[in-house]
């Protein structure tokens, strides 16, 4: 059962988790990756938890559509805060995993049509066998932080290879819950986890991390789909430029 | 004749259906789906029917350009309210049949080019013979409810093929009424029916439904003529994941 | 010279053509028909023409930046209203021919890829000699009007051939006049001509009408590009499906 | 260290730099352009530079996040005026060399997938050693300055060919500079230079016709791109069609 406590979503602050939420799942409506109430997001707060629910039309969402749970545990059917209508989403233990597990502030579940693509294009190539996507010498790897979540070591480079690790989709989205946390092992300094014909799950130390990431993650799910149709490879060998003036140094 | 009843269409709840007609079609319009007057939209509530008109700017709509009539029967000449400008639309009889038939609350029909590619494909690869689309195992799927309008069964599954009969184009679109009936008759559980080189009628519960199933098979449609262009079938035999700790029970 | 006559722009009317030409061109900004400052929109009211002028950004302009002529004639150097800032656009000739020759009360140009795709398949496909866009089948092809600017025969039919003549492009913008008005003179019923390799003019009796049949086409010649990609011909023969009750009648 | 001056970026009146930014910017996030916190622009008023901070995202800038300096001389880690948050921008000194090299008052860094593409159809076709877009007999090729700055010569013709040339990507984006100074010096009438793998660089002698440039570059791009999936060529050989009048004359 849930308690009233509706002042953890009433703020008048916009940058508020409350009020930062539906402003994102609207704005991730109009980029198709929360489309027909699919997707959502969810954010950290110290030890509270601010999630989307179920169902919610994302581009509609009001802060009172919210649930709201602390201090961080397993998901469970009591939450600290309920909306009147809604439902939990699915996708609770998966946000949970990347709070607790890698200590993100902020997640972002998309169905991001290229998302989808790429690991279906994965699958044509692979038969099946090729669990991560891999892409070098795009600027817009810069956009990802190295080593997750020290960001003290900075992003990515240019020449640097962004591994993306890829999970198969289970019928029941909280089953995948094990194998997103076993990809987590597996690749430490992971931002992001691909879901099989499904979509993606990106996190960030902050929302504007978070959000970046997904942003700069679906350009390149883009630059990728297109690259595929023109027949360009999304791996290449390119020998870093020199400078002239580091010859001279 | 039509009288006056203008009260029908005036409110100053933004859920009204006199309102949300005109808000839901707007928002369409960016999405492509009813551009250049096409396409439209009809909410029940109740015995009332509420119309958008023929010919009207779908952006541009207002709650005075709608139509409004009860109780439920078939369409006809008169209406308990008629715009001052406007037409009938020649949908009116099929968003008469998803309600009367299916117990529809909304129906949106769209000219999406999403929806005619995928018509004109399987009419390419099929020599007109395929009456179907059919995907399966993409997580958008669970956007649809299974055997409308039990609602209380809920959602199709992962791993369930989504089915969506096709109908052939006539001349003048009242005549698509018996071929849809004739569709929803053969394909109990529809909640949508694709128009070769025409479009999508989709319906719903509620307006959220209408409009959630109206976006997940858009996104599905687009999905698929990328697959197509990319090589990759709509239908996969995938074996479902299994989590390990289904395993250890 | 221009006279001042600023009041032939200032109205609180928003469906003034003052007013008008300025939201049309912002969006169409917004779908890429007239980005860079390209494309342009005239109205004509009674013998007023109002035109945007050369080199506006269209989703920036301003009533203040419309020049405003009359009684309808050639193109001159001498306006009853002028902006302070612009130049003519060259647009203008071809506008007031849309005008006089097809009585029309707005005509529109855009840059729409789609439209220099349409003429670019084709120039590859005829060798240069196809001057014509053909589809049939399509029911957006209902959103043109048969024989205009004789509205009251109605509108194409399902199974008609949408026809748009295509002439080539010249040098100097203002030189496609005449080749313009010869399409207008060899299609009668034509209310669009496709110029190759840059883009379509669209006019109609009403602006709305004239915003409708571009919208519809550009939707046609999304459609086209994407049936082009799939190899789907423009072009096919469907035999009227005939309703049961007109067997039974 | 930087002083305040915290009035350089306050101002009134929307079309003052430290508005105008964060209005493109904000406009070129809708485009795709600057996703990602990636990208960025820079206005040059007199003696005066504005500039896009580095990791900001670029649809929710305020003036209050610019950095500010001037006279114009090579970036330095001092600013006339700071932002509070973040660190300047890596295109900082590319911005400088538009300003001083071609005397630019705007220059915009864009990430357009489009560009990116361009340099990776090029890249594939001449193995990396073809370092130049070419594109010619497309109406929108008008949009571009011919001869920048020497705006008086007036714009490129239809027939004209667009050149813009290409340089490789560096690790540093400031590594960059010198290879985009030495391509300005290689093309005197240059007002842009793509980036292989990375975006493009676009200026103008004001900001609209930077804006209008960019502009006009990425439509050529997308239709590129397009292009390339139909086999039509970017170069064409297209005799000028005379005007009739011009026969007689």
């Amino acid at each position: 059962m849930s308690s009233g406590n509706d002042e953890l979503v009433r703020s008048d602050n916009p940058d508020h988790p409350a009020n930062l939420i539906p402003s994102l799942c609207a704005k991730f409506w109009t980029l198709g990756w929360v489309t027909g109430t699919g997707g959502g997001a969810s954010i950290r707060d110290g030890d509270l938890v601010y999630l989307a629910p179920s169902g919610v039309q994302k581009e509609l969402m009001k802060p009172s559509d919210l649930y709201s749970d602390g201090p961080i545990r397993p998901a469970s059917r009591v939450y600290l805060r309920s909306p009147p209508v809604f439902k939990p989403s699915q996708c609770t233990p998966l946000f949970l995993s990347a709070f607790t597990r890698k200590g993100a502030r902020c997640c972002i579940h998309t169905h991001s049509p290229y998302a989808v693509l790429v690991t279906l294009i994965l699958e044509q190539q692979g038969k099946g066998k090729d669990k991560e996507f891999r892409i070098n010498n795009i600027e817009q790897i810069k956009g990802f932080a190295r080593g997750y979540p020290h960001g003290e070591v900075g992003n990515l480079g240019y020449h640097d290879t962004l591994r993306i690790p890829i999970i198969e989709n289970t019928a029941h989205e909280e089953d995948l819950t094990e194998f997103l946390e076993d990809a987590m092992d597996r690749y430490p300094d992971a931002y992001a986890v691909l879901v099989r014909r499904h979509g993606v799950y990106v996190w960030g130390n902050s929302v504007e991390q978070a959000k970046g990431q997904c942003e700069s993650l679906d350009y390149l799910f883009h630059l990728a789909v297109e690259m595929q149709k023109l027949g360009i490879p999304w791996m290449s060998e390119i020998e870093p430029t020199l400078p002239t003036r580091s010859l001279k140094d």
